[in-house]
């Protein structure tokens, strides 16, 4: 790879500032960059590190000046900076090769669209249908009438059962699980009777699933995860929970069945959601909160059970000074005895 | 499918009130059914659902009426609709063929059972059993010497491990490893050295375990599964754990080695119990809990760590007052100050 | 498998006391033994349980005494145990065969070591190398470029992204996935662009990784599994994590992107660790923690969010009886009030 800085700057709308000749041979962050690299400064509070850099060139905010260093002014360095780094990965050679590897099984009336790569191992059952340009990767597993869209990338071990409905751009990471039975039964005489599972999933265009993540099918009707919506690894969705758009589902989450989460909702690691509530619009749960009331857009909620951001701060201060409190109780309560016996002395 | 009210009311052994040769086409939920359709109503709460509904007809509970809407009338009305899909389910063609694909791997001395069907790339190792009836999905792995009973559902690359023996009509969601070596090391030097992990799992009749779960076999003996059990997604079960019968182990719980769990306890959802602990029969853990002491029989419990459910209730309410108490007690010291000081004055 | 004690003792430096001629035929936990096994006691508080025990011979501490049984003394029970336990199983039959299954495909320019064995649709991708000894099982996954040290054993669907590196005598277990990409985006618009994840995963000698565990690859650079670190089941270690030497993380704990965990800490079950911290040597995390602050070295935490243990649990306590607590301060108020009116009536 080869590339001037005013090559980059032409690819990212960004301004030069220094000899826009320079090449530049590689990729990395700020500490690791060496000679010849190209790297980015995306909060001013890394400035001392860009620096001490070796990086070559540095992408920085439209406004930054770095003294002494060549810099390409953008709007948003860290974007930026991802787009370089796609532009140099298509050179590089691709970790599957094109075509269907002859070891994978594809059923007579799947339909494999145009520029697909279907690794070793791969199987794809009766009617599923892979958009043009997507690529699977060995021991997948695309069941019976499942539909994913264009320029996908499932990797390794995923399995995506029956009547799974996945959009364009999707990318679904190694070992996880689209489609499993929600978690379902009717109880009798002390028996827990299997419910039918007989819905689907829904995986919106542009969304990220991590590794290892489970999203039941629902028990009739759909699971939806929505458009650009990014879920982090070892997640758990049950049985007919809708999330919105654009949000953003972190490592080991749970939602319980039938919740409906907004669009732009951030849920941070290992939150749990109770079943049936509505999560609103652009909310914030904390990590490790337990969510067992619907929350409404755009509010901040922390601890298990979650309160409001604020409270739950305040209250977490309180809690750590607990012993502090106690013992001012009792000092309360022994004054006020005192009290009590000099006012009963007088009277 | 095409099968009239009356055939319905047989085979659920349920009361038709009103035409009884009323065809239905399909089976969905309240909210989505569309005419021709068969719905059912389990909770009088969502009567005003029923009568919005356009399912044709509706299976109700014995003592309810819907009037202007042909109903059956039985006792457990979520079953009895379970068991008219499972009736119209057989129907379907099945989502994998039986017989053996033939690039399933099966050792020489393993024995199938009468009517398997094995999904392409299964491997079977020696001396494994598996019981009649029982499907195996694409690329699941069979150790040596494993025993599956009859019936079972075994999806798409799960793992049973050597020696793990599973009972009949047992269903095991993609992705979940039984019999991974349990988490155990003597510390030596600082230096953790591993303990043989020779003991197995049994997985008793009746089980469901959702998908990527993981149970690990017991150092000695066996890590235990009981009977009617029903595990979720994403949970961990360690070395040596005995769980009792008809118990729901609900997503992404963690239970610790050598813990004894008793019948039709309920652990909800991202609960973690301590290891050599007892769980008494019966008893209730509520989500996210963290349980370090054993629990009786019939006990409900919340919190990490975890209280009696109602104590729980109680200071989760006083907890989220904590700045009021605390304003409380600072107004309070406030006054003793200002009446210790009146006090002195008039002495 | 027949061995005198005297074998016995040789092999693990031991003093027997009684006939050194006996020969054991199995080996078992107290409880389980028979007659003919060999068991050990690790610790005084189970002397009851070896004193009821069936088992021919007890592996017990130098100092101690069993009155009627026979005894082989030593340093360290439970590892001497282990030791005997393995020399035992190295007789037992393989559970995966030498070589190569003629199934696997392993790629022209992949190099593997001498007395490999590489099970039944195992891939192995260009340019990677498996070291001597080490042991692949069934539909396992080796990547582009990937290096897997020496006496390795890597469970059945593992997968191993491009470029992970692996030291020697490395186990992981089943479903795990190693190098899946970090969960990072840049939010432009109110959409989440990925950003590029080019570092990758380093997973130093002696580690063992449970099952169903992933660990993202680096942004650039790495993420890192220090010597010795044993990883338990469903555990999340994002990108750019360091985790030192001789660490214990126990089932899925999820750790952030960016942290440093220093040499020896512990990291009980579902503990939570919010991004860029570092944690000190030595320091233990209690269960379900939720470590939000960097913690120094030794310290030992609990609790959501985290507090050095004894604030914890002095913490705990009052909150399971902040009831009476509240009671006190209404008790206070009261009397405080009634004070305050007689005085004013004094006056």
């Amino acid at each position: 790879m080869k590339m001037t800085i005013t090559d980059i700057a032409r690819l990212i709308d960004g301004d030069v500032v220094g000899d826009g000749q320079v090449e530049i041979t590689g990729c990395a962050g700020l500490k690791e960059a060496k000679e010849g690299d190209l790297s980015f400064l995306a909060n001013a509070r890394y400035e001392p590190l860009a620096k001490e850099s070796k990086a070559s060139v540095i992408i920085v905010p439209r406004q930054m000046s770095l003294p002494g260093k060549l810099v390409i002014r953008v709007e948003h360095p860290s974007f930026a900076f991802s787009q370089v780094i796609n532009h140099l990965l298509k050179d590089n050679p691709p970790l599957i090769n094109p075509g269907v590897h002859p070891t994978a099984i594809i059923a007579k009336d799947a339909i494999l669209g145009k520029d697909v790569a279907i690794g070793p191992y791969v199987v794809v059952e009766p009617k599923a249908v892979v958009g043009d340009g997507t690529k699977i990767y060995a021991h997948a597993y695309i069941g019976h009438n499942v539909k994913v869209g264009i320029n996908g990338l499932i990797y390794t071990h995923v399995t995506l059962r029956e009547n799974v409905w996945v959009g364009n751009n999707v990318i679904i990471h190694s070992g996880t699980v689209v489609g499993s039975d929600g978690y379902g039964y009717v109880t009798v005489d002390g028996k827990h009777m299997k419910i039918p599972q007989i819905g689907t999933v829904v995986i919106e265009d542009d969304v990220e699933i991590g590794a290892n993540v489970t999203i039941d099918r629902a028990r009739f009707d759909k699971t939806v995860i929505g458009e650009g919506t990014k879920i982090d690894n070892l997640v758990h969705i049950a049985h007919n929970v809708i999330i919105g758009k654009h949000c953003l589902i972190v490592a080991q989450v749970g939602i319980s069945g039938s919740t409906l989460i907004g669009n732009h909702v951030i849920l941070a690691g290992q939150v749990g959601i109770v079943g049936h509530l509505t999560i609103g619009d652009g909310a914030v749960v904390a990590a490790q909160s337990g969510v067992s009331k619907s929350i409404k857009a755009g509010m901040q909620v922390f601890g298990s059970p979650a309160q409001p951001l604020r409270d739950a701060f305040k209250n977490n201060a309180h809690i750590q000074r607990l012993d502090h409190y106690v013992a001012m109780i009792q000092e309360l309560k022994k004054k006020v005895e005192e009290l009590e016996n000099r006012d009963a002395k007088n009277n």
